[in-house]
Formats: structure tokens, sequence, C-alpha cells
């Protein structure tokens, strides 16, 4: 098949590429590599199946890229959900109003799926934990969860209007090589720089559910192959949850240190956490999909990428 | 208090402005009367209390409107979920992004309270009916629906940013003087034309429940004064359901004509259309508000507004 994917040099967009142009699609990857990173794209550049278009998704034209594409798959976001408070347009524009300008070409040139990264911040404070899909109707607590929960609504209304079949993936957290954003992110290059004191956002207590990249990936591949209905929406995340406390402990015996711990306090790390993320998974459950690695080995997995791949510290997103 | 209140040459808002005005309150109303009519206005403009303000809330700047206001209702929208599907921007321009400018003005001048009118459809095709405010997350089936969804969703991620306190009122559709779109305006507009012949949009069976314009005023009264969470979000309808085939009867008996029916077809009168909309207000009903008016009440009250004022029916929204 022919597919347009978007944030193709970002974290999960990267190793999508290549999972994508490995099982024979031909993939025209694009990012404004504004938070994207050629680097990832390497070994995907090497294959004849898989071409890179720089372009911005807000202020570009790009209807003329898709006119033969069978699926788009939409991975460009502003991917970090503390800065909403002190950036309130950027979720707006890159998550919102860029997923309506993919929409509006794929309504155009008659692309007939369209697969959106979403995320578990649409449930903002859930009721119910682990949270299901059809969980009550959330209200919601950040901005970053509000630009997707709003791009989600859209994507579902143009399956409605136009009958383009829809894969919505709502994940949690997701870790391994790459990542270059959030907490192990932040601690490892902290701990990089002084290994004796750790400044750490809340009081340490927030428990989130974690997931490796690869079992992302496999979820994403199972859900978009079996999922037959006009609109499919799955959880993504693991079973187990970790606390931010735990996380750090990981961390910390597997590059050997013991650094003091300053709390900003609280129990949220910023304004709109949750200080609970742990979706049920069992709707992709069903379908065949578990996630292979456990959270621990997920924070190591992207320790030791970190470890050696240095550069990326200097570079990480803000 | 001092209030600043969008779409205020509106159906709804034109109400409200009458309203906010005899209780004592400073309303500027503005309104870029694409669809509002200054006519609506007359008698508010009446009163030293009340100013209106020409403007474009797309376009145009309105913080020095702000600067002391205290409150800002907003009732400027797109109301008409039946054309998504033709113009797909217009639902997302005029309902989720004037709402994001709105919201970004408040937060800037620090208005500390946001009223917001949003809509049943937001439901989609509701799993449980009637349908209360926690109902399971729904689908969007509707561009309008996802618009006020995303509008939704910014507005209560201010509220937990900035803590701008936020009022949303979920509404069926509304009734009584002034109303100019829907489907008792265009059986009535037909009937005016061609006693002998109706079109129909679908099979006639869809059903909705529908509120009375003085109803729905009182009900966002008592959940502004009473509602004091930090989100108050509240559905406002009857607790009856009407079908289209019934309300053509109640409008032909009370005209005097008997029509022939020519319906569309299929279940829905448009993409997007909700087959049955039905919302369960006990949040509402448990501060004291119960409405007063029948739905044949509301649909008569209509129709004689429209007898008394054929004037509308030339400049009906499209």
């Amino acid at each position: 098949m022919r597919i347009l994917l978007t944030g193709a040099a970002g974290f999960l967009g990267s190793h999508l590429s290549s999972r994508l142009v490995s099982e024979g699609h031909k993939v025209i990857g694009v990012d404004n590599l504004s938070t994207g990173r050629i680097q990832f794209l390497s070994k995907a550049l090497d294959n004849d199946s898989f071409s890179f278009v720089r372009l911005d998704l807000f202020t570009d034209d790009f209807d003329e890229l898709i006119t033969d594409v069978d699926i788009i798959y939409h991975f460009a976001a502003n991917a970090d959900v503390r800065f909403g408070v002190s950036r309130p347009r950027r979720d707006v524009i890159q998550n919102t109003l860029v997923t309506h300008h993919l929409l509006e070409a794929a309504r155009r040139q008659g692309v007939s799926k369209f697969v959106f990264a979403s995320t578990g911040s649409v449930y903002g404070d859930a009721f119910i934990i682990p949270t299901p899909e059809d969980c009550p109707f959330p209200v919601q607590t950040s901005l970053y969860g509000a630009s997707k929960v709003a791009a989600e609504g859209l994507v579902t209304a143009y399956s409605t209007a136009y009958g383009i079949q829809s894969y919505i993936f709502r994940f949690v957290s997701i870790l391994g090589p790459r990542y270059s954003h959030g907490h192990v992110f932040d601690f490892y290059k902290q701990l990089k720089t002084d290994g004796e004191i750790l400044k750490v956002l809340g009081d340490g207590r927030q428990r989130k559910s974690y997931l490796h990249i690869q079992d992302c990936i496999g979820g994403i591949d199972i859900g978009i192959n079996l999922g037959a209905d006009l609109v499919n929406l799955f959880n993504l995340g693991t079973d187990m949850v970790c606390s931010v406390n735990e996380s750090i402990d990981v961390i910390c015996r597997h590059i050997g240190c013991s650094p003091q711990l300053d709390y900003s306090g609280g129990d949220r790390g910023w304004v709109g956490d949750s200080p609970l993320i742990h979706l049920d998974t069992a709707k992709i459950n069903a379908l065949g999909w578990v996630p292979r690695y456990t959270i621990q080995q997920s924070i190591i997995s992207t320790v030791d990428y970190l470890v050696h791949n240095q550069w990326l510290l200097e570079n990480g997103d803000t």
C-alpha cells in the first residue's frame, strides 16, 4: 500500500517508518523537523520504498503528495503534555488544526483510511481505573488532552461524513530507543550532569503506565489489520503501573547512583497532570495483542539507548 | 456584573440579552450579524445597560471590550448541524477556533467565569437514552458535534489551567419566538408557500426532544447561580421526545392544512443526524429546574411567532 506518514522523524514515527517499509509498503514520510530528527530515519532512507519530505502541515500544501495514497498515518503532534499552560496556542494548532488540514486533504484526494495517534490524556482525571475506551464522558484537564480529543472528534466525524475508515490509538507514555522527552529522559539528563541531586516534579507518587515502543508499534499493526469497523478506537498500554519514585529507583540502580531527591511537591507533576494513568486494554488484547516488555524493562531499554546516544541529551525536546 | 455576551443578536443570545439586562447586569452584546438579527435586540437596545458591538470574533481583536468583564457568555456559533458535510471548515472555525480566541482573551484579561453553549449533538449516537452528562465516552458523528466537543475540551482545560470557572450547557433543539432555522421553521415556510405538499428529510420517525426558549434561559440562569464547581456541566432538555411526524401533525393542525408528505427516506435527516436525541436532565432538575412548556406547546409557540413575523421567512438561516 501507499502510505503517508506524518511525524515520520519523531520517536514513534521513525520506528513506524521502518516497520511499514519492512512490510513492503511504499512510505512517504513527512516531518517539519521541529522536534523530529533526520538521524532517526537513516536506515529507512536507505530503502527505495521510503521517501522523506520536509514540510509544515499547518502552513504548506500537501495535496499532491497524497493523490495516490491509500492510508494516512497521522503521528505528527506536539507530544509534550506539560507545557500547555505556557503555550496555549501550540496544542490547538499542531494537534487539532493540523489534523483538520490532513482530513480535508484526505477528503479531497479520496484517501480511504486514516490512522490517528491520540493519547490516554483524553481521559483527564478518569473516573474508572483502569480506564476503558467507553469510560464515562471525561472532562478535559489539559490543553494537550483537549487538543487531541478535538482531533479525535474531527477524525470520527469525517468517518461518518465521508466514509474514511479511521483507527485511533490512545497511548500511555511510550518508552524505548529514540525516546527524547518526558521523565526518563529528564532524569537521566539531570543525573548525567550531577549524580548527587535529582529534581522531581510533584511528590513522586504519580503513577503511570508505560509501554515499550516495539509493543506500541505491534499494537498499532494489529489494530489496523484486525479492526474492521468504520471507527476503530483502541487503548494501548500495559497492565502495570509504575510510580515516578519506582522509576527513579530503576534508573538509579541501572546507572549506579543514589541522588538526593528534591520534590517540587503536590500530587501532580504539572497543571493538568493526572496522578494516575492506567488504561484498560481488553479490547486490543482480545485481538491477540499483549505487550512483551515490563515497565522496568522499558525504562532500562530507554536509559541504555540514551547512554549510547549522548548527542540526544543536548537536543531533547522542549 | 459586567457581561460580554457573544451571539447576542441570535435566537438564544437575544433572549439572554433581555434577561441579563432585566436582572440588573451591564451587558455588552457582540455579534457579526451573519445569522443574528439586530431586530431581535430592539428592546434590549432601549436599555442603557445594554450596548451592542458588531464584530467578528474570528478576525477582530476584542481584548479591550473585556478588560472589566466578570463573565463571558459565549453563545455565538454556527448553530446548524445539518450542513457540516458540505461546509467542513465552518464548524471548526466558528465553533472551535472562535471559542479558543475567546478563552485566550479571557485568560489575558483575567475574566473569571465562562459560559459556553454546547449541544446534545456531542453525544453522537448515544449508547444510553436518555443520555446523562457522564454517559459512555461518545464517538462524534457530526462535524457540528465534533466542533462543539472540541470547544468544550478547550473550555474545561482553561478552567484547570487558569482557574476560569466554566458553565457548559448541552442543549436539545430550542424552539419558541425568534427561532429561525431547523425543522419547524422549514416546515412552516414550505406550507406557507404550498399547503398541499411537505418535503421531509429522513423517514419522519427521527425523535428529538425540544425545549422552549424561556425554559432554556431559566435553566441557564439556575445552572450559573447554583453551579459551584470549577467545571459545571448541565444537560438542558425536556423529559419528552417527539417524532418529526408528530411535529408535522401539530403544525398542520395548528395552521389548518393536511399536506401530502414527501419523505427523502432513511432513518436520518442528514449525514450525522441522530435518530434519537433525548437528554437526561436529572442533574439540573436536582437544582430545582423543571421546564414548563410541553414540546407541543413549544411547537405552537414557534409557529405563532412565525405567523406574526413573516419577514423572518424570507431571511431564515442557511
